[in-house]
């Protein structure tokens, strides 16, 4: 069994992280049968097993592996196998002692913990690689295996190292991209601050610094090149992986990863995922990113937990259910939780396994028995039935994302988290109950209804141009807030304020300013604005979104409305408080007469059709409240025991899921539904 | 004079620290006569001098301590000598550069400040013994001299040294300890990211990490590593001096210090206690602990504030006397001050001293004259009345208790303070009003009523067994909160959740988990569990000491009594919010019919008792409220002014005290009293 | 036209930091055209191009720099140009690695940002001299120039180095100050902690410490020497500018510097001056510290911003009319923005440029032009009128001053901040309406009727007799709070608890302590200490000021008053709260009879007057009220449109000034002022 005949039958997955070097090989076939047991048809092993594999230089040891592979195939368990990477062995770091990579106050990292070795450094890289073709030779076919993972949330410990062979790698890297110093001056704008560069060789990374900061493109590049040499690193292990095995290879990425840029050369997509009782907003952003980062392979959740995080509140009953729901419905094939059993050695107490160090079962057990019966539930419907392609794209990046972000500057940190404004316009699609996908800038960008770019502040020509040639044919534009206003190397346009789109489109800006917050008016009510404010004039062919209302701004437009071509493209020169930014985004679907299907708060709706264009629609109450949602003419195709139709109400309760079919066609969309 | 007297006598010491390097010696005989005429005995002198004794290498100068030390016995003062070691002088650090300890970041102090030497540092050490034997031979035998004092709160400023002579006697220590490389890695469970070791040399200190957490044996065992180093040098410290002198001696510990560990080569104890108006749980603790590490043998409190701290509230008129009333009463031979005068640099602003540096009484002076007081009239009571052996024990532990406590999980940090949980369970005993004796771990435990052994994750076998042989006599054993599930090396116990004891009593536990909170019955009333929840099946010879009323765990117990031998067993599977813990704390003590004394609150009681288990009572009003306690029968033996008895009720001022004999055995006791 | 020429006439320049480099040639003339269409009439060019000025080394590039010049000579623009020392650029760090100053804990600054040279690196001193000489030579004689600036913010970014070098120069230092390593010893009282040195060559600098602090003296003296390093870097530039030109020279400091040091060497002071909306306490400060730093000659504000900070609320209408009405009125010749130009690469997005990127009008433009009328309507007033000399004088210190500060004991840091305890005690004399002048404690101090000299732990002996005998004169001074406690060199005097001004005035004092907070009586109402404490005894010849009211010191004076010649000394012995510090202040100046003139708050008053004598008065009305003031008998001589005379009152819109005589002597003093 490989991933591809996954893709065909749809198969939904259920694992844990097994680690059999942890326990004696006699414990082995109770932890299969307990899995078994509850329910679980896969494990991922190897990750962090590099010292077992390899206890000394060139002294391979893969029996136990093996073993344990043959074992999970009597078991008639799939395996995901990992390059054990992450964990270079004791003898390694001793004989290469410069393999820690170095912080920017020069501290370089020694054995201990994990990922202490330097993307950069060549021997590790050839280590890494020999120490995969041997596991990936060995194991490659076994018929255990489904997949590979690529070492473990790459980047997410390492996110800069400024020891000289990375300073050297820097360098080339520049050299690539820049061709001649003299370019990277002009673009950088180095004329600042007695920065100017005779040679690439010359260019300081980041280091830390006495006062403030380095170059603003300094910065960004750095980010750029280091995500750079972990894809460089990762794709130097698919390479070895791909010359002994057939299987599909994944990562399990984290929010630091730039999956757009890891996921080029993998065969699915992963993520860790964890989550709590409380939003899950950053999960619906997570899977509803992780669906289109290679469209129409299903991806992975690869880390969850079992039950709650230390410092949450536990699980509350049919949570883990509603999260595993919201999982698959929203377009994964797999589900894996991390770790299956308690670490003998004690620590990540923070992570909830789901049997005690003796085999027992641990608090989260009963939990994973709900995830069970989702698998067991929506297997049948997934089958047919995948994630509505939809009306609404949400497009999302990370290093020309977060440009603005580069300058830190004292005091105003929290204000410059890209992650955190980019999710609060994401909940405003939520909570208006938007169906979307997300789009990495990079990505194609399907035809749609609406295209929404929020904190772009690098908005390139090539997304420029694809966006305004969706605007011709009919599609509604938000092209910000926070967007479009620096260059790619995160400097000011020097001829319009705006920047490219200004000039694209020929309206007028007159101001844009960094000032705290103003007043506005949106709709005919107040508002905030928040961080960036821009003041336009409005041409004879903009309309006018809504006007300051602070003293000095009094009636300029914050932001404008163009058409263009079929559709029309909106201009929003502020963020918005979170009240307000809902009314703008609710008036443009207004406007544009685009249907919205506004929910009951806490509960999630995902469109699921199939090859024919028949739809059926999965609903999670994920509240700790019964809903009641007026639904004639539906029919349940399944759901969780908490969910009845009673007359013409589908009523939930509390942490329950349902997917139903309507008898006559859009007829959900057009239902008022009430709290 | 020496101390062995002091221990027949029963003599109440009363000093200062005196630095008469600090002053010209013309100075010295207004000190003296005004230490006199305060009421002073003793002094504490040299402690920093080393400079002073040594200005270049070889070139000793100990004429002006010679002549300092003369002249307290012609004023018939007594000395207590530091060796100076705690400030090594700027030629040596200059001779060895490398002296200096090293920071997990590689940072190696250099000279400055104190105890910037490290203990491991061979040459250092050497010097510090050399020096030591010239001050112990010139001095040893002088008549002033009443003891010894080692260093300065050893260990409190450098707790981890990782320069590379440490780390190579930390593979001396390890090799030691395990024998066998393979016997660490078991014991470590070292399997787990990859770090297996092969050879002693090959283990890490706990260097900065890029990411998380050490292998937490490695934390633990580290400290454990650096708490033996230190002990080590003063062992070598208090072998020269008894090859010059006769006289004890001791050391001044601080929070932070394993009194244990230090106290085994010492002839008495002594640390350092400041105070301040709050509350003086931590104070009780400590001087209940240090009368019990070397029984018999009374101890020291050898720093303590003459006035407030800068950030506290002024000390209250009868503060001080109230502490030292409790210090001599818990078993306290002295009780020194820190500074007797102000420090002519200016530095160490936070310390109150008793004269200023031209000599002039300091706000501090009259606060001593409480003191001198109590000195006074404790003298006679405490010739023949000693603190009553217990029948409650609290068992604490330092490296043993804290061993959870070495994976300080990002955020939770404040959850592990270790000191702050032990505290909170000791404040139930006080709150409760039971008189107790605080021993270490591996202490003689003698047969007791009771037996509280709370956060101790590692229960050690000789524990267990100890504890319940007592039980096994009568004894009532509360085996937690949060004890027993971790190792010798702080791993987790593969066959039984609940470690040794569960296999050692078989009483079930289901499930361990560190979580948040959650809600649970105790004694018919609701309560809140913290950080870590055990849920327990209980079988037939199981009493329920209380339930989860948390959905998912309604109804399980979280804590069982077992009956065992004469005694009993009880385990509480979580530690609970202050109200809770003192309704189960209380219960018990109900339960199993041990009587309580509850005071109002603020009042300390200390039973007394003489050789012929004849006893006096020692009370203390330590609150800013007038309180009355109907004590019929008694006969106040000695009390401060702000005590009388009218009729049938003793009257307490605020912050006074009184001694009282019962006419009638017991009546105490058995007395209601009241606020 | 030089400054010279400007001190005569009085021209109040408007200007604003101009960084042609930054963009191409072409648009050049736009900015100044610009700029003159603004109102602005000079520049600030040259600060951080050194490597524009000079991109290989003896590769001298000054074309670009004599061109902008020349345009501006072409618009009459008046040019202030700096040295570009303050960016070095990276060929001159990769030619001398171990340029980068050192922090405490060794690490070595790198290329980057700014100012990571140090101040003590011989061969950074040589260069930097080789391009301020290659630049005076080009440009010291240019029409267009009208003034120098050396560096830029010096000492702002690198407050300590402990590089190598810097320690030699240290020890230099050391062995200038002290001749002999013993008078170090002696007085900085080394006795203590073993730190006694035998040579100068031993004195560490303050590394990075395992505990506390070191030598309070070793911590203000190195900052002495820092502050004298640097002043000696900046007089070695001006050393070189005055071999080439004849136009005065200034620097911008910011309020880290010791503007008094580094004056010395400077013909006309300059500062940096950032302001925003709320409490402009530090502005009046600074203003009337710049006004008093070369007697006769008017000072600049070398940067401000044009709008407010991004962190603050955006400037209101007038408020920076309102800023410059201040500043100029207050004795500024000059005012000048930064930057002009947002900065093509992006950086420093927190300050507000005037004009955009691309040259359009910012937000900021509208506010320069309420400047440009406050400098229209001041010009012909400031050509005749000057700020007159204060009654009141306030005396400050920096080295002096927070001598005290260099404990930063734990957790009390927040208690020691110099600079917010002068401002408070500065905030009282503007909250009663006393027009003052601030002074260095090293300035000579004229003729004056109140001496004010807070928080100066140090009273050098000079002040103590200059202020003596301007109090046998009839001065008043009040010679506290927080003063003369502690010696030259931060330690403790030994024979008087005050100090030297105890033993000259003979008064008693009893008690001094660092104490939390304490209850006092002042002027008959309740009041409360901060942190240090004095209790005196009254002599007969002492008028006591106020009590304590706490238990223990209940009824002992915490002030004196001394009579002294024909003047009096007030001897405060401990700072109070806002409101008793107000209430002590008042009650000075109603027993000395010293006119007070309250204004409504939030208003400003500035007495002017001509070399005759013949006096206007300034008003500003900083508020966001309408005020009106009883002022019969005066005639308006210059206003903002703003304000109005109606009958007897001066009416003030929100953010409104003027500027008015009273016809009849002396009559605004007496009036009694409303809210």
């Amino acid at each position: 069994m490989n991933m591809r005949k996954t893709r065909v039958d749809h198969h939904l997955y259920l694992g844990a992280a097994w680690y059999p070097e942890q326990y004696p090989s006699e414990t082995w076939i109770k932890d299969l049968e307990a899995m078994k047991d509850l329910g679980l048809d896969s494990v991922r092993v190897g990750e962090f097993a590099w010292a077992c594999l390899e206890p000394s230089e060139e002294n391979y040891q893969l029996n136990w592996l093996i073993e344990a592979m043959d074992l999970l195939s009597e078991y008639n368990m799939n395996c995901i196998l990992c390059t054990p990477t992450a964990t270079p062995p004791f003898w390694l770091s001793q004989k290469y002692p410069d393999i820690g990579y170095v912080e920017s106050d020069g501290y370089q990292h020694k054995h201990g913990a994990r990922q202490h070795a330097s993307y950069n450094h060549p021997v590790f890289r050839s280590y890494s690689r020999k120490i995969t073709k041997i596991v990936a030779e060995a194991l490659g076919n076994h018929p255990a295996l489904i997949a590979w993972q690529t070492d473990n949330e790459l980047g997410s410990h390492q996110q800069r190292c400024m020891a000289s062979y990375s300073v050297a790698n820097w360098h080339r890297w520049l050299r690539k991209r820049y061709g001649d110093i003299d370019i990277l001056n002009e673009e950088w704008h180095t004329v600042i601050w007695s920065q100017r560069y005779s040679r690439f060789e010359e260019v300081p990374p980041p280091y830390r610094l006495c006062y403030y900061t380095h170059n603003l493109a300094l910065n960004v590049n750095y980010r750029r090149f280091m995500a750079d040499a972990i894809a460089e690193f990762q794709c130097e292990l698919t390479q070895v992986i791909r010359q002994y095995s057939d299987a599909p290879i994944t990562h399990n990425s984290t929010e630091l990863t730039d999956d757009w840029r890891m996921s080029r050369t993998l065969d699915f997509a992963a993520s860790d995922m964890y989550t709590n009782n409380k939003s899950p907003t950053h999960i619906h952003f997570r899977f509803d990113s992780m669906r289109n980062l290679l469209p129409g392979v299903p991806f992975w959740t690869m880390e969850t937990g079992c039950d709650d995080f230390i410092e949450d509140e536990l699980y509350k009953r049919g949570w883990l259910g509603c999260y595993s729901f919201m999982n698959y419905a929203m377009g994964a094939a797999g589900l894996s939780f991390w770790p299956w059993k308690q670490q003998p050695g004690g620590a990540e107490i923070l992570n909830k396994f789901i049997v005690h160090a003796n085999g027992q079962p641990a608090t989260g057990w009963q939990n994973v028995k709900e995830v069970v019966e989702v698998v067991k539930s929506l297997g049948s419907v997934l089958r047919r039935f995948r994630p509505k392609p939809a009306e609404t794209v949400f497009v999302r990046s990370q290093v020309n994302g977060d440009y603005f972000f580069a300058e830190k500057a004292g005091g105003l940190e929290a204000h410059y988290n890209y992650a955190q404004h980019v999710h609060a316009c994401y909940q405003t699609l939520l909570d208006l109950g938007v169906w979307r996908d997300v789009l990495y800038d990079e990505a194609f960008i399907p035809p749609c209804r609406l295209l929404f770019t929020p904190y772009l502040p690098y908005l390139s020509e090539s997304l420029i141009e694809r966006a305004l040639s969706l605007v011709e044919q009919g599609t509604v534009w938000i092209a910000g807030p926070y967007s479009g206003f620096r260059t790619r190397d995160n400097a000011v346009p020097t001829d319009y304020i705006f920047g490219r789109l200004e000039e694209r489109l020929g309206f007028k800006t007159l101001y844009q300013q960094q000032i705290g917050s103003l007043d506005v008016e949106i709709a005919g009510r107040p508002g905030r604005t928040n961080q960036l404010a821009t003041m336009f004039e409005a041409g004879s062919s903009d309309e006018v979104i809504g006007v300051y209302t602070t003293e000095r701004f009094d009636g300029m437009a914050w932001g404008l409305r163009r058409r263009y071509g079929k559709g029309s493209v909106y201009l929003p020169g502020t963020d918005l408080d979170t009240d307000s930014r809902h009314a703008f985004i609710r008036s443009v679907f207004e406007r544009e007469k685009i249907a919205l299907q506004t929910l009951p708060e806490k509960m999630t709706v995902i469109p699921l059709c199939d090859e024919d264009g028949r739809e059926v629609t999965a609903l999670c109450n994920w509240s700790d409240q019964l809903r009641k949602l007026p639904l004639e003419e539906v029919r349940i195709v399944t759901s969780a025991s908490g969910v009845k139709k009673v007359g013409d109400e589908v009523i939930f309760q509390p942490r329950s899921w349902v997917v139903i079919e309507a008898l006559q066609r859009h007829q959900l969309v057009q239902a008022e539904v009430m709290n």
